[in-house]
């Protein structure tokens, strides 16, 4: 089981890599792609519509304008896939939200923040601990490392300001 | 030579008719498909990919929500591809917009206003009168019956608040 | 391993009642629940933090406005949780869009269309059929059923305005 | 009596300084914690349960992007919350406003602007000043003072273009 | 000790009536005006400047377009001011929200949601509450009430749905 | 002198009827048109560029969706030209709003209100009352009236809910 | 007669300054003033309230984020006020554009594009050259001489870009 | 048959260039001109009038704020016009875009994304393509070199991150 990373432009991979080394960290199996819903149609479409027979579990989507690239994938796939938005040069990222959320019925992407690429990841392993306890409990110690650390930020910041 | 008018869903006919009206009006072959890029995204690959050997000279692609039709009409063919965004249940149509106009660099679709039907049907006809002179002639007089009626309207009202 | 529907409101029940539908359809089991972030975040928090022991694979939280409740929700498990943003009778669904897509790294929630209560219960069911080859197959078969129907509707309409 | 100052995150402390500031300068006694709605929830649920019995009078809640902080603490307080919408890093603030301020009914918000960290301690002096008239007279002779600012300023622009 | 309830037009009494209602069931002392900034700012000024010493705690300002009527009340007197931001015939309340919130340094006005009259009341009981240990017990009963009937919602709808 | 009032459709005649009203009010000279920027550009352009030596002071433009029409006036004249957006079957305004105020340098128009069609009207009045002191005096006794009706709506609202 | 030019703050002088210089080109007499509608409302009352007696044709008012300064002003005088709406550190505007230009009836605002100075100035003299038949002329000369620059404009580019 | 492109300002050479480029590179003539519909309203009108007879056989409109170029052309032409909005120092390009694409029925206007500068000049080839198969080849052959490029992208990244 593993986890296939798509982008639209390989542009995108500055934000995408925030993606990639969540899944690095989780000791996900995972596969990297540049695949355009635009410039390489047939191949998003064979990577998708092959998904789940090559062994993946969930799909990531990143695109920016426009952005077809998650919807192109869940249209041809019943696997979960998870919408990035990415903001573009020309445009705040507003166009790739709703471009990625607003889904007709029937073919639902599960879209996360505009450049939420680490939520993206933490969403696909999310869904990968269904069935894998130690992933599970890795999601779970991860939650409270975040944790500790807005606990710790806070003693130093309620230290700091500490009045007599 | 003739015109594809491709809608993502059934529900979009009665908009649709109008573009379709239009294009009755000017005597212009056409042909209209329901095919929708999320439903059944190899048929309208297929429309697409065929559509310049099988005699469309321009294609019209109406959706709503997150608009992909345009866009995945246009990375199937090199024709011109119009986008029609359309309103929904459950949206203004701002989000069919923003995901048809804000295409990609490489793979164009001409645009024109939310449930704009009959202006995309007009772009079809003056892309098709380019090669045809009747049909510039025709656009030429619909222009001029247009500005008639204008011009009419303007003496009724001017006469109606004419003041002494 | 069931779904948790959770809306914030009784009267969102509406809207909530398609994705509960779709659920009945697929023989998935499931739990309908009316648990608002703000008016009772105790019984909230208490629900989404005994899910995984409780035998929830995924959550879906519908709320509209300031929508806190799939954030609310995320925050206490590491379960999946899908975001359902609902219009409401002051406004179009935007604030509720933005209140539960734009999560903060670390929390993810997986949004969907505004309204797009079908679509909700459809990710969760993929999500699910990731170990339930049986699942998997309705869904595919839904899919072809979909597409069935979207040609079907071609055919009509491609026959009615068949011009001779 | 006394003023909570709540930030979802370290990071939000440049701006909540402008807050502090404020109320540094009305010797109003406050306290600056570091709590999450999404990363410490109970943590911030236990904050604001017992917050009055604290000795709080006011709670700020700085956040940005899908910013629950402040409908959080207002969840489980009926003391005055005041939000403090963030702009972050890839939004303008409009998810954050949108946010905080379109609570549902029987949970108050009392939102400021996008990064109106002035403005929230202000608010908040108005409202310990209702009971402490010193605060009052400072309150009234700081707008005096503002105002001075301003005539000084129109002073001397006035002369800057005065004609002959 | 009173609340002055301040609208922009005889219009918006249909929502302000929500507010009045709250201020009633809690048995709070209120006054009602109808004082526009535009139409008749002097008397709007006058209200505001003396309402201190007229016996208000706090001000609630319900204005529709070019709210301007919270920021005017604001402008003159140092007591919290709440802003109410109403729809209007031609606007879906976007220009009254951000004319209400969006105040600058100085001059804070205290925005609740669009027709959000319920909240801007429960935010003045709050504020009033300080000083009021048995408004502040009223409050935290309605605040159980109200989650009391989410929970009995919740056991309805959870029994509905319950499966065998 | 007088005020051109310019539509560009006939269907404006119900917003537009409102400032025809307020200039017949005040007792001041127009015509009516119905001249399109886009259906009748020479006779628009035309319209505008005679205006001032047909005896008009002040044009108002009103159009809805991409409103070019004020705009259109305004490059063909140096008359003070006032814009007035309309809401169309498929748009709030925010189009017309947009298309009319944001206008280049060079090329002013003064842009009033969505739908705001007695400002439109009243703001040509101010235009127009600078040369004639009578006008004047009518615009101060109007204010005067207005504020007499928002006094008079005070005082009933403020007894109404007068409190014992 | 004059103009008279106000600023919400002495920060927005350097936008202010550009139709400042407008009025300079043109030989109009004016007068600056820095008065903020929340700051000091009081003096801005008394300068529009006096304005007409004190000389004045018409007001320009630069303000942004809840910008009621123009509002504030047109409510004390029955002169054109023509509305500047500024960008601000923490907004693009659109609240500075809502907030100037969506007036209750009755009370008009002439509003320029955000950051829109020079046309601000523009339309201030287009209203005075009403009067001034020489202020007329110069307004003609310069949209000549504006055309001329961007027909030479056309002709260099044109040149540039001549293939053979 | 050639391109006219014709831009608002000289200041939107360097987004421009990006489309006197494509049309390079595929060997279309073209015209360059700098005509704006409200610094120069006649040229442009006259531009487009005689485009058709001029040889012309599609226009491309750029523009910025509120965009009224392409529809002032469109309006004195029924060649197809190509709209292509531009941001502005002050505006996101949402102005632009609405100005545009919003075209009442009878004009439409093929309005390209934001900045899209390549796009339309695409457009323009794809429409010019229908009566010139070598340019139809060339469209083929650059979408089979971008698909090229996107799938040499693909193998790079995907090989960077294959794990063992």
């Amino acid at each position: 089981m593993k986890v296939g990373i798509v982008m639209g432009s390989r542009n995108d991979l500055p934000v995408v890599e925030k993606a990639i080394h969540v899944l690095q960290e989780y000791g996900v199996e995972f596969e990297v792609r540049v695949l355009s819903a635009h410039r390489c149609p047939d191949e998003a479409k064979e990577f998708a519509a092959s998904a789940r027979s090559g062994g993946f579990s969930v799909l990531i989507a990143a695109a920016g304008m426009a952005a077809h690239l998650a919807g192109a994938l869940a249209a041809n796939t019943t696997l979960p896939v998870i919408g990035l938005p990415l903001r573009a040069a020309c445009s705040d990222g507003t166009d790739a939200l709703l471009s990625t959320v607003m889904m007709p019925s029937g073919i639902p992407v599960a879209t996360v923040a505009i450049d939420g690429a680490k939520n993206a990841a933490l969403l696909a392993v999310e869904i990968m601990a269904l069935s894998d306890p130690e992933l599970a409990s890795k999601l779970q110690n991860a939650r409270r490392a975040d944790k500790e650390k807005t606990l710790a930020a806070d003693r130093e910041i309620r230290e700091k300001y500490k009045q007599n």
